[in-house]
Formats: C-alpha cells, sequence, structure tokens
C-alpha cells in the first residue's frame, strides 16, 4: 500500500510566530501524526502550498489536479484548509482512476486538543477502503465530493440535504 | 450514519493507579476521543470488558459475538487489546450483513505519545467505507480478518503473506 | 499559604479562533495549570487584562499596581506578555512588604509543546520562597526586578550584565 | 546558576513496556522537561537509581548523601517517587552549605495529564530561591524537610501539623 500525502496549508498547518505575534502556516505536521500513528504503509509527502484555503485560487486547484493526473500514485490524502475545501474537492472530481480524500482540521494540529490527529486516521481509513472518487473526511465522517458543506455557523462539514433542511 | 462502539479493554484502555504501583485497564477513553474529534455522527459506546486480551476467553468471544447478532446496529468499532486481536476478529466473522472494525493501540490513549486517537480516527473510517465483514484497523492498515497477524517481534500488525516471508 | 494570581494577557493566553483565523488573547489557562498541577494551597485568579503586552499602557500598570498595593495579599503570581513584562515589574518595584513573580511564556499553553506549565510550576515556587520584592521568572530562572531584559533576536531573557555582554 | 539533578526512580520516571503488560521506570524525562520550559541555565543530569521508592534503601539513601557531600554543586533537584521521599529527606538533612529540593510526580511524567512539569518548575523556582537546606516540592508548595508528610489517602503532601489534625 502507498499513499501519497499532498498539503496544501490551512488551518491543520498553522503554527505560531511570536515575534510578529501572528498565526502562520508552517511545515505541515503530517510526519510526526504518522510516525505517532505508528504506520507501517510506504508514504511520501508533497507540499504543494502553503495557504489560507481562502487564499487558495482556481489556478492553484489547477496545478493539484495536473499534478495528480500525471503522477503515479492511486491513493492520495490531502490535506487543506477547511473553507473552501469543497471547491477543491469539486475540481478534482473529474480525475478517474484515483482515490483521493480531501481533510484538514479545525484546529491546529499543534495544539493540546486538536481534531488533527483523528482526522489523519480517518482519511487513511478512508483513503484505502473506498473506490475511486473524491472525498472530504471530516467530523468523523466521510462524505462524497458533491454532497458535502462547511456549515460555517456550526463549523462543521454536514451533507448538503441536512444543511439545506437545517439552516 | 450510526457507530456502536464495543470497548473489551487492552492497552488502549490502561491506566495507572499510583496506590499499587500498577497500571491497569480501566475506563474507556473513547468517548474523549471522540469529543476531541469533533464527531458529528450518532454512536454510543457499549463497556463489555474490560481486560488484557490475554485473558479474554473463548466464552467471551461467543457473548461478544452474540451480542451483535442480536443487536440493531450496522456498523462496529470495538477496541480491543493487541495480542488476540486476531483470534476475536475469526470468532466474529461468521457474522453476516454487519461491518466490524477491530483495533486497539499499542501503547495507552492517556499517554502523551500514542496511537490510540489516530487508530480510532482510521477504524472510523474505514467501518463506513467498507463492505460487511470484520476488519482490523492497526499500523495505518485495513486488513481483513483473516489475512493479518500480529509479529510481536516487531510489535506491529502485518498481512499473513509477509510475516511468512520475513520472519 | 494564599496566591493571588493576576492575568494581564500575553502569549500564555493566546488562543486561536478560526472564523477569523487570527490568533486573540482568550481565557487564561491557568485553573488548568492548577488543577493538572494538583496544587493544594488556596489561591484565586484575577482577569485584569487580555492585552498583548505591547499594548499594556502605563495607565495600564498604574491600575494593577494600585490593585496589588489595596490588596490584602502577599504573594502574587501575574502572568504577562513578554515583551514589556520587565517594563511592569519596573513600575511594580514601589509597592513594599509583598512578593510579586511575573511570568508568562513564550509559546501559549493551548499548544502541545509550550513552556506555560513549567514557567507557573516556576514562578509558584519563587513567589513562596522569596522575600518581598518584584521577579521575573522565565527560562527557568528567577530574577530580580531590574537586573533582567528580554533579548528579542535569542528570545530569552537573561540578566542585564549578560545581555550586554553577549549583544 | 547551575542546578545539578539527581534521579532516583519513582512515578515520575514509569514507563510502559508493552511486551509484558507491566509499568516499569525507565529513562528520566526530565532533559525533555527542561527543553519545553526553554531553560537558559546550566546543568546536568545524573541518573543514580531507576527504583520504586518502596525499593529505595537506607544504604541507597547513604549512597545519594555521599555523592552530594562530595559533589561541588550547590543546588539540587532530586526527582523521587512519593511513598519515602520524606525519608530521604531526612537522611539528607544532615547535608550543611547546599539546597537540596525533592520532587516527584503522583502520575508518570508520559501521560497527557501529569503534574510532573509543574513540579520540575516549582522545583527549579524554589532551589534557586531558598537558602540551603532540604525542601520537598509537592502540590504546589514548597516543605521545609521534617515538617512534611505524604498523606496517603488524600494522596497528597501536607504539614504534619495539618496531617496530625485532619486525619
Amino acid at each position: 500500500m502507498f499513499i501519497r500525502f499532498i498539503t496544501t496549508g490551512g488551518t491543520i498547518d498553522k503554527i505560531y510566530f511570536d515575534a510578529i505575534s501572528q498565526f502562520e502556516v508552517g511545515d505541515s505536521p503530517i510526519d510526526n501524526i504518522l510516525t505517532e500513528g505508528l504506520v507501517s504503509f510506504d508514504y511520501d509527502v508533497v507540499s504543494m502550498f502553503q495557504k489560507d484555503s481562502l487564499e487558495i485560487t482556481d489556478d492553484d486547484r489547477l496545478v493539484l489536479k495536473d499534478f495528480i493526473e500525471n503522477d503515479d500514485a492511486n491513493a492520495y490524502v490531502i490535506t487543506h484548509g477547511t473553507d473552501t475545501m469543497a471547491d477543491t474537492a469539486r475540481v478534482l472530481g473529474s480525475i478517474s482512476g484515483k482515490t483521493m480524500v480531501l481533510t484538514g482540521s479545525l484546529s491546529p494540529a499543534r495544539f493540546k486538543t486538536t481534531d488533527a490527529v483523528f482526522n489523519i486516521g480517518l482519511a487513511i481509513g478512508a483513503v484505502q477502503s473506498l473506490q475511486s472518487g473524491v472525498y472530504i473526511a471530516m467530523n468523523g465522517q466521510v462524505f462524497a465530493e458533491g454532497e458535502v458543506v462547511k456549515n460555517r455557523h456550526e463549523n462543521r462539514f454536514e451533507k448538503v440535504a441536512d444543511s439545506t433542511t437545517e439552516n
């Protein structure tokens, strides 16, 4: 089993720089999480962007799509900011024959309390179990691309139907 | 989506009691892990045993199997000690129409550094993505029942074929 | 033994708000740290400001000084941003008959890796062991007011003499 | 400033070995705690024993006392199991001209929730602030040797007088 991890920034990668009292996107904590998870499969990590997801452009999404289409792996876990995760999923939706799971976190991986470790595990469990396609793994659920939105008010992901009904 | 969690003890549940200077199986940390993982699906947690997996008997396994067969859920994550996890998986293998994922951890969930949070995420990603059957989710991989053994020397799970070849 | 804790903001109190992707000063983690430290002395926590220390004004310092002078406790641990901690210590230096220890942290208390817990322990060890006066407890050292500066380049506190020599 | 750390085992050093399902005394976590505490003073760590404190003998205590008497440091932080910490403090009480602070923890330093980091900070704050003598730093308090006992029922340290009255 081989998984290619692609990091694009977002809250999961946020790091705090004291000197300027700001919170910026830094190196991905993905290697640390996989080490602590004692994983025994083969993988590598590609750092593609280091951006808040609101700053990821349509051009960025095409760069990401192009990379995956021309890459030889079959399974991808893509970490991404949550605000536009569904937008990026949509662009990747036209790739066929590969399983791609997007995940991220609602609080930074460097925090004492964070959903990052759990979410990476969730995405890895999903990517090796699902048929080809694009999925979002957040809040303990694996959603197919197109059926999921981020409910910003509740700060969580949910099915489009639930969202329409409940909001 | 509904998942029934069943806890049976094992390292993941280990807790340290100072008074007697021993490390015993305690309440399951599963609720804390799900809270930190910000899960939004429905679930409950059944505490079935609090045993080291070497102490789980064949009778215990039949009790567990009987419980699941007569229960109305379709998806189960079962936490279990690692030493006999594959044995319990085998007994559950005759249940049809349900997806059951066993997981646990190689260091206690209460430790600063632990694979427990990651593994619970992994199992949850798998249980909602797979067809019915019994699986073991450990070391970042989801193994079908019957194809996996614990390599005690390396302290990790691996496919039977790999194990035969490598050991 | 009674210690009055006074919080004023700073990195130790920083909390991350996802919605606006910023890192702001939030409720103090001091109660959590004292609970985890299993402390058995009497204390209370007064939240005086929630400010980056660069935003603490001379008026704020006089408010703090006035509060302590008119308060009935003898031992104070004051959490404070690091950039102007020495300035606040100087203003408190004219209070007599009380022991005041300022501390804070170089990374937020909510981080997985942080100096906050250690520093609060350090300050508590100092405040009950020292004669009256104002002290800064950072980087494992307890400095008397007036003999310490923050070396911003090295991001640590040091004695004035060391600083003059080394920088 | 120079502090010599001496480790003797106890709960603070406890480590869990999966293979034998036991919890044993392992390498001291003191270096990790000091690194996370961003300390800037000079120190070294001497590993003297790796024992539960109930297993520390009177001969061990004399070895420790002899080591300190013939050593050239002035400030010591000694980590020790809690059950006989007061006994060891008594033996060290005849050493003059040095400041010695014993500490430990009620849950292992490797736990997610532990008093170990706080207690090491507490001991370091005390050792550099106090005159020569032997002290115990636990539960947020710095007790002089002879005035403190462990209340095993409450699992905390307290002044002899309090203990006599309350128990």
